[in-house]
């Protein structure tokens, strides 16, 4: 990182890294890429599959996100089921401090164990202890093929019994397990008539369905003969109750395109609604919900519950619209009620109230009611011994902590 | 954790523990495990067989080494490759702190983006910032069908080779890769007659072998398929000279008992040797051997460079015997420098001296030559900042540099 001694507001060392959005090391035999923080995911993607790997992080604005972005806030996405999040696809990071030093840490090693692990205190710190200035990523074989299909199943039970099997019997070749509600489809087929819905979500018994995708090194005969065998036990054993396969990449595409774009396009014809990214054990799931959707109802009679999300890691996106006929604005009055509820719920089954989007500003507030005094204090006394002064990324993750906490610091 | 309040000393603390060796709570739908820090890895091992789930984590003290152990120096193995270190496979922790409380992180959630990352932190830095009391561990499906052969290179560079190609057509499946040099194997049929090399390591043109091993959740025949093909493959391609494949059980059993066994008990026939466990990137393994056993060569004519490893992790257990005919115990007194040859070959390739084994009493005095400043200035900084009055294990990791750093950090 370039020469000149960054001034301590830390602004000409952002000015250099502007210029510096480029892969400083591809390296096939050790599985990295290290990459500068400003490159584009999508970048990263490419460049790695040019060389036959796959760099498998994945979510909607990899077009436009950055690595130093991704890292910053532990992105998740659509794989993190096989290949876990940002954090478990980086193996170093080099980070420039609050003294204005530059910490090099992209030794690329998969193993290392001397001394403190810095690199996942950086990781999804939101840019609060350090800046990400680069990163070496790990990289993974490509997978030469894919099968996706659209299951149905009448409750949420089932669906979480069904994922049980195909962990077991689909191992590490299971990429993605997402839930989608019945009446999510129902809203899509309602608002976006120039959508074709695969299925009809009118289906008597069908309250859920399930995208999932199953890719590996293999033939792909072999990956469609795996994945129907699969799927009709699941519908031997009553777990599920049909399904659709894909049966050509364009088939593929169209169910991802369902999950990717048209849920939030099916929202968006109605205006605002109250959004929540949460996450509870996956066994925990059925019940989460259950819970949620009856206390909502109770309180907003007909409000109309969207959700949809990543089965596979306990994380729903669980978005709650206005009841039909009732202007979207207007709803948005009980977005705080609303959210009190759904965290609410979230802090008794001790699950995350941001399971993939991190804290910021929209849920500094928030920390103090799901985090214990004791971890708290952890937190606010690394964010003292790393940026005594407060430089990085100020009102963001711990802020209110922080203020609370001047006096008490001050007398130990 | 039990009622009382511990006293500062941590000894309370320590006294209910020794009565709480157990398992918590076992999640099949979460795939997850709680248990306490001092149950035994193996009884885990076994805990989670039973539920036809598979905790990964596996070495050779695995029926007496705890948990809580493994999680403060962050343990390898045998099956890092695939699973990763102690670090990827614990999803939450249990940690008395150093005021005496109780951080309660055991939510076994697989996305929690919400403020720093603690268990990371907590995890490797071998009870030093707190005390691990519970973990939340991951499971994953059991194989069905495991398939391993030993296979002659002539170089490691046709072994790093086969390794990518290993990599990419047996993806998840490849479950070991581990590289034992010829003259290793000479050794154990040198000293431990009773035991039946697989393979006749006079073999010329051959210097090293590898253990290879894929395990799936699909059929023993089918494994078997795949595993024959890419072997055929790798000869095919020049770069396996040839293999062996066991095609047993008893066989299988044969090979992982020269790895985890054989090598360990020749070498001790001899009586002691310089004993080293590094890393370096994978690509970087040949010339790192060819570097050191040169260095080492040159100022210590004859003597016998034993060599062993994870080689899919880069990590190497780069042991160093007498010269033959030479008394061992004399031959150590050159420790000192066989392990600055060693050292200073790991800090010019970016290397880690510490792969797996952690830094403890034995490697404090190195990490000033292996971190830079500013890396040992912020792991002291988190050292200050959650263990104020050094409480925690005294004398490991950072001990050197907390001594040296008391006036420059009275003074900030």
């Amino acid at each position: 990182m370039g020469g000149g001694t960054p001034d301590p507001s830390g602004r000409s060392v952002l000015i250099q890294l502007s210029r510096l959005r480029r892969i400083r090391d591809m390296d096939t035999d050790n599985d990295t890429v290290t990459v500068e923080a400003g490159c584009v995911l999508q970048d990263v993607q490419s460049a790695t599959r040019a060389v036959g790997r796959l760099f498998p992080l994945s979510l909607g604005a990899e077009g436009s996100c950055t690595i130093g972005g991704n890292l910053g806030t532990n992105a998740g996405g659509t794989q993190v089921l096989r290949y876990g999040n940002a954090r478990e696809l980086t193996l170093g990071l080099e980070v420039v401090t609050a003294e204005g030093e530059i910490w090099n840490g992209l030794r690329g090693l998969r193993k290392d164990n001397t001394g403190y692990d810095l690199r996942d205190l950086y990781i999804g710190s939101e840019g609060t202890l350090g800046i990400i200035t680069a990163a070496t990523l790990r990289l993974y074989p490509l997978p030469q093929a894919s099968y996706a299909g659209l299951l149905a199943f009448a409750g949420l039970a089932e669906a979480v019994a069904f994922l049980s099997v195909a962990r077991q019997r689909f191992s590490a070749t299971l990429t993605a397990f997402e839930i989608i509600s019945a009446e999510v489809l129902r809203l899509i087929g309602q608002n976006r008539p120039q959508f074709s819905l695969p299925v009809n979500p009118g289906e008597a018994g069908v309250a859920w369905y399930a995208l999932l995708e199953i890719s590996d090194t293999h033939s792909h005969q072999n990956v469609r003969n795996v994945f129907t065998d699969v799927v009709a036990q699941g519908v031997e054993d009553g777990l599920v109750i049909d399904a659709i396969v894909a049966e050509s990449e364009a088939q593929r595409q169209h169910l991802w395109l369902l999950r990717e774009h048209e849920i939030s396009a099916a929202q968006n014809v109605e205006g605002p609604n109250v959004k929540h990214d949460v996450s509870v054990r996956i066994s925990q799931i059925p019940s989460f919900v259950d819970e949620v959707v009856e206390r909502l109802r109770e309180r907003f009679p007909g409000c109309r519950p969207v959700i949809f999300g990543h089965l596979g890691d306990g994380n729903l996106h669980f978005n709650v619209s206005a009841p039909e006929g009732q202007d979207a604005h207007d709803f948005m009055q009980w977005e705080q009620e609303i959210h009190d509820i759904v965290h609410e719920a979230v802090r008794v089954f001790s699950g995350s109230i941001s399971a993939e989007h991190g804290i910021g500003q929209a849920k500094v507030s928030l920390l103090r009611n799901h985090k214990s005094a004791v971890e708290l204090d952890l937190m606010l006394r690394i964010k003292q011994a790393l940026d005594p002064h407060n430089l990085f990324n100020p009102g963001k993750v711990l802020q209110p902590v922080l203020d609370k906490s001047q006096m008490i610091v001050s007398t130990r």
